[in-house]
């Protein structure tokens, strides 16, 4: 059988060709494949891992077993941008106004959030009445329309990537690099970007547990990007602490909207502007990433990039006067202090401590499709090295219900760490692949 | 979910505990965990073993998967012999009387064979009317009433094995050393056996390709054995030639008559003494090994085991003067013999070229329950080793479909490689492993 051919090859270490994989993507779609089988593969692939060739093809196949977006008819480049997925990650609702106020169209879809807090589509939808089911054709208009979309993903793009995730989540064999990659980069490439900015994770917060992880990772999506003729960069950054203070989907909202008026937390702000600036640079809109940069900041210091946030939530139905007025957006009916204990230097505020705090609050998921509360969730307006005196403010925990306040809190107390001695501060940004 | 939970202990290399092994044999049967996550639970150990304690766990909670047979109300003492198949390999035919001639009463549970050459029940299916469907209460009757019965497996013994090798057979997840022994020791166990002779094949006929890896099953399965409390001894022989002259049902069968009358192939004659004596001797039947042995001969040569297959036969209703006259068993309609084309030393008789060659002459089945024809097969009456002349018979192809016969005449002449300087005859065996 021809099957067990391929999982065979791959269980003694071998290549598998591209037709190989084009075969069982195509034969497992088609359901001419049993679970049992690609279980099997997924485990021997798992353990005896792909080269950049299989890693390319595997890539390939998901993306061509559904619709091939071509937005060309509309914009004439397209860019995408990428979140290995974060605590406090609120960079999207940011970079895109930004990239979109500079002259590049963007028009992203992004699948639904599992985990620690919800995905983009989650925070937005904070906005009452806010909607990212659009059709194709809506979500072509809006793009030519006004340059900015945020929509979610169509069941038609990449769906052997669907079927394939759902058996790796219970089969173990989610936490390989070519399987993550080729699951992330399929989704791209049908959506049809010409060029792609991914922003690689590491720490606590994250699930690369190392930077070597982040690195192979980073190095194996931008390859398989360049091998797909996409111009592709990826930023390794830092996810042992939150980026930003906030953590939770509203809260975050409001922070975005801070940042976009020139007013957010210093970390968040320069993480946004650094994204935004390999974007425009990838779309050719400056010579340089400084000049670039420089672009950036002044649609976010002119307003520019804020009058493009507000256009789309208008467009997607949102109500905008919670724009204009963010204490209107969905608040918590409990908002409890903490204060620091000690003085000390601040060592560590571990980010995945923090996100799995916020799910039993209401702010994430644990099982799909599951409602969440917009309003709750964290807001830590220190950051690692920081010194603080006994007494002093170390965050507030938004909640609704009264009896996981207090164990929220002492979450949120616990995921910090302390020294006597000054402690050096986190950085942004520990690499660029190119 | 815990099935995860092991998935991934496995999949990174650690040991599971009893419990988690107990826990996934007994919900794997009861079809609580899914084909899918089983066959990621394959894989992983596949690649990752098992170490001996996970494998006794594993052999233990297959055979506690089903019944578990007590044959001491019949008989004092259970011995059981299992081979890991070869071509040409109708020792059980021998062993079995001898052993129940001697006084050790033998009931074996035999599994159907799939691939070269039939099983032992298709063997002796040669004999038309005889029937290996025996209730437990026939089996248990005969066994004590002339000390010998040989039936098919119920399928109530050790179920979870049925279930497990049909998932492996099509994952690529049957040549683990662990998953093998834990397959063929969870039925010795389940039936009850107080000793056990294994025989594990090596060479070109056999699924062993080297002798690193026999011993590696030998040593486990000794291990397992012992660890059940159960004597047992493993011996390692040669597959690499055919054992004995005939390959095919009815062909072996006469040899085997011929053997029990004292006049069958040395090789496979010595074979048999060497088998049946480790079987005495555990069974307490002798001093020593040799004198276990000298036992065997003598029930060989006074017809005593001849009288114990005879009427092993009769009770389960073939036909007794086909036995006495074995030319009366099913033969083939074409018979060619084939001759040496060159002098010269025999170096090679490759014995899985000659049982691939059996398939198509319908000696042999590809998909289970498939039927056979018991006539087919061939004769091969030299060893390598032996001196012959050209023109000389080198064997005979038995076939009954004339467009199969030029064929698999072929196929047995290019079996053979030739040696212009003397070449030392093969071992029957190459090791024990107590």
């Amino acid at each position: 059988m021809y099957m067990v051919e391929i999982i065979e090859r791959k269980r003694d270490g071998g290549e598998l060709s591209t037709k190989q994989i084009e075969w069982f993507v195509r034969a497992y779609s088609d359901d001419r494949v049993p679970d049992y089988q690609a279980a099997a593969l997924l485990m021997a692939i798992y353990l005896r891992g792909m080269n950049r060739r299989e890693s390319v093809d595997l890539t390939m196949a998901i993306a061509n077993s559904g619709d091939q977006l071509d937005l060309h008819d509309v914009v004439p480049f397209v860019v995408d941008k990428h979140s290995s997925g974060g605590v406090g990650d609120k960079t999207t609702l940011v970079v895109q106004p930004i990239v979109a106020a500079c002259g590049v169209p963007v028009g992203k879809m992004s699948g639904r959030g599992l985990g620690l807090t919800g995905g983009t589509l989650d925070k937005m939808e904070s906005f009452p009445g806010w909607s990212s089911y659009l059709t194709l054709e809506q979500f072509k208009k809006q793009l030519g329309d006004i340059g900015l979309v945020l929509a979610g993903q169509t069941a038609s793009l990449a769906p052997a990537d669907g079927k394939l995730y759902a058996l790796r989540d219970v089969t173990g064999t989610v936490a390989n690099v070519s399987l993550i990659a080729s699951s992330i980069m399929s989704k791209k490439l049908a959506a049809g970007a010409d060029a792609i900015v991914l922003d690689v994770k590491v720490g606590q917060g994250s699930f690369m547990p190392t930077l070597d992880a982040a690195r192979d990772l980073a190095r194996l999506m931008v390859d398989i990007g360049k091998d797909a003729q996409r111009a592709t960069v990826a930023l390794i950054s830092d996810m042992n602490q939150p980026l930003g203070y906030a953590v939770g989907n509203s809260l975050e909202v409001q922070e975005a909207i801070a940042t976009l008026h020139g007013e957010g937390p210093p970390d968040f702000s320069a993480h946004c502007l650094e994204v935004s600036g390999h974007l425009l640079n990838l779309a050719g809109k400056a010579g340089t990433l400084a000049e670039a940069r420089q672009l950036a900041d002044e649609v976010l210091n002119n307003g520019r990039a804020l009058a493009k946030f507000r256009l789309m939530v208008e467009r997607q139905g949102g109500q905008v006067d919670m724009v204009d007025n963010p204490d209107k957006l969905p608040a918590a009916s409990l908002v409890e202090p903490i204060f620091a204990e000690r003085n000390g230097f601040i060592a560590g505020i571990d980010a995945g401590v923090i996100g799995s705090s916020c799910i039993p609050l209401g702010g994430g998921r644990e099982i799909k499709n599951e409602p969440i509360d917009h309003a709750v969730g964290m807001v830590i307006p220190v950051k690692v090295g920081d010194h603080v005196e006994a007494g002093d403010l170390l965050g507030t925990v938004h909640a609704n219900i009264p009896e996981k306040l207090s164990q929220a809190c002492l979450e949120l107390m616990a995921s910090f760490s302390w020294s006597d001695q000054p402690v050096p501060s986190l950085p942004l940004f520990y690499d660029t692949v190119t």
